[in-house]
């Protein structure tokens, strides 16, 4: 596979390069934009790699822009990948009209409902397509990929990992939104994308997929204290209650005074990056 | 001099505090933004305090935001002030209309033109208004206080540690402007703000400031050498000249490869902080 890639600017950081990117995406069926961060020891081989899933109307910039990540991935010679969170300009009506579904919002699931599932292939995207891309254009060490990811990037991180441990060793995440099939986020968007047959949910709910039998590497989570989301949409004790009873091995870290920031990410983003390092070298 | 101070919102980011303020500011006859950093160290005693002083169309959040400072500030215990980098909705007409003038381009300067003479006083607001208070509300410890900037930041920073050794006791910069009155962007703002008598701006350039005779502490200047703004805006060799000629200390370092992004800033700020240490604590 050899796509066109657009650079839309690259910045020198740490030593390394700091790329934003757009491509004409088969699974959205619309340009999408993607931002990698390659360390310095990539100039020489390929390097492990890490996608970070960000949350609600986030973008590829985020993450790049506010978690202060590239200082310790030069150092411990990760690349960094980042991605949309959902198509822009589908041209479906009310695309943007909420902040919590449609565009900004794309659940890192693929959509089964029209008129969704015409664009919103958010798991084929970052699982086949973007990954592909990465490999193939990028010095990524296609055997040491992990995933990372907040809030409902978080989601997006435990369940790909869960459903894909083959393409995803390493699985991180900051204040996850953990049970999406028992919070309003999730049902909300779970109606929208796979319709009303809760069924189909299951397999886009970390805290299900777990019960139901699967399993990832051992899972990282950080969760602030004072994060203002905390019981109503990201419930991490239902994720630490299902790994204790299935025995998913999980750090699950509380912090007490940190909120649902990027400065509550930035503070434990080398913590993160560190655990991928140690399961993805090890 | 007790002022009421709004608090914006709080966020505990390494152990410290970040947090955004609003208050009445007599200098601008309005409403102005601020945002403090408090390291760990400050809950036991005042510590020292950089100012960082942000570029044109920035505000007080963007080097809070895009930085990554606070990771280093926590380790070396410093307290980091940011604040916006004009008065905004002043009224005035045309305010904005310009990216390098007007709103988001105080240079920090006391404007003496009117209608810009009845809000812009960025100067006075930086070194009077704002410096008491954060020596008044905050833990800074008021002989150990340093001045930082990028770009026009840069400059604000360069011309205020010249003009207040008393009060900037440190002083640093990123590609800044360093010689104002011969480039295209001080000429336009120093027209419009204090018009057109050119006798009058060189108090506002620090090149012609170390020519003139005014001196500061050891500086410190990063530059990237693939700059867009290098030859025609920011000039250092001009400040490199002037320095040399004029036995002011400087360090101006070149860096290939960067630009002038905070993706640069961040992968330096680091040195900035620790020189701003080593001359506050030697």
């Amino acid at each position: 596979m050899k796509q066109k890639l657009e650079i839309r600017n690259q910045h020198r950081c740490f030593d390394g390069i700091q790329g934003f990117y757009q491509h004409n995406s088969s699974c959205a069926g619309l340009p999408m934009r993607f931002s990698v961060f390659e360390p310095p020891q990539a100039q020489q081989n390929p390097v492990p790699t890490i996608f970070f899933l960000a949350g609600l109307t986030c973008t590829e910039e985020t993450f790049m822009i506010k978690a202060g990540a590239q200082r310790y991935a030069a150092e411990y010679g990760l690349m960094l990948v980042t991605m949309d969170t959902s198509p822009r300009e589908t041209g479906i009506p009310g695309e943007t009209d909420d902040w919590d579904f449609g565009a900004g919002a794309g659940f890192y699931l693929d959509a089964t409902e029209k008129p969704w599932s015409n664009h919103y292939l958010m798991e084929s995207y970052v699982t086949e397509e973007l990954r592909e891309i990465i490999v193939n254009y990028f010095p990524a060490d296609n055997n040491r990929i992990g995933i990372s990811g907040h809030s409902m990037g978080g989601h997006g991180a435990l369940t790909l990992a869960l459903r894909h441990p083959d393409k995803f060793r390493s699985v991180s995440a900051f204040a996850p939104v953990s049970a999406p099939t028992q919070c309003p986020w999730g049902q909300k968007a779970f109606t929208h994308y796979l319709g009303t047959n809760r069924h189909h949910w299951r397999r886009h709910d970390a805290t299900a997929l777990i019960e139901d039998g699967y399993r990832t590497s051992d899972i990282l989570v950080d969760q602030g204290v004072e994060d203002k989301f905390i019981s109503e949409q990201l419930r991490p004790e239902q994720l630490e209650q299902i790994c204790h009873k299935s025995r998913q091995k999980l750090t699950l870290r509380y912090h007490s005074g940190y909120d649902h920031s990027y400065y509550f990410i930035s503070t434990f983003i080398d913590d993160h990056l560190k655990h991928h390092r140690d399961i993805l070298l090890g």
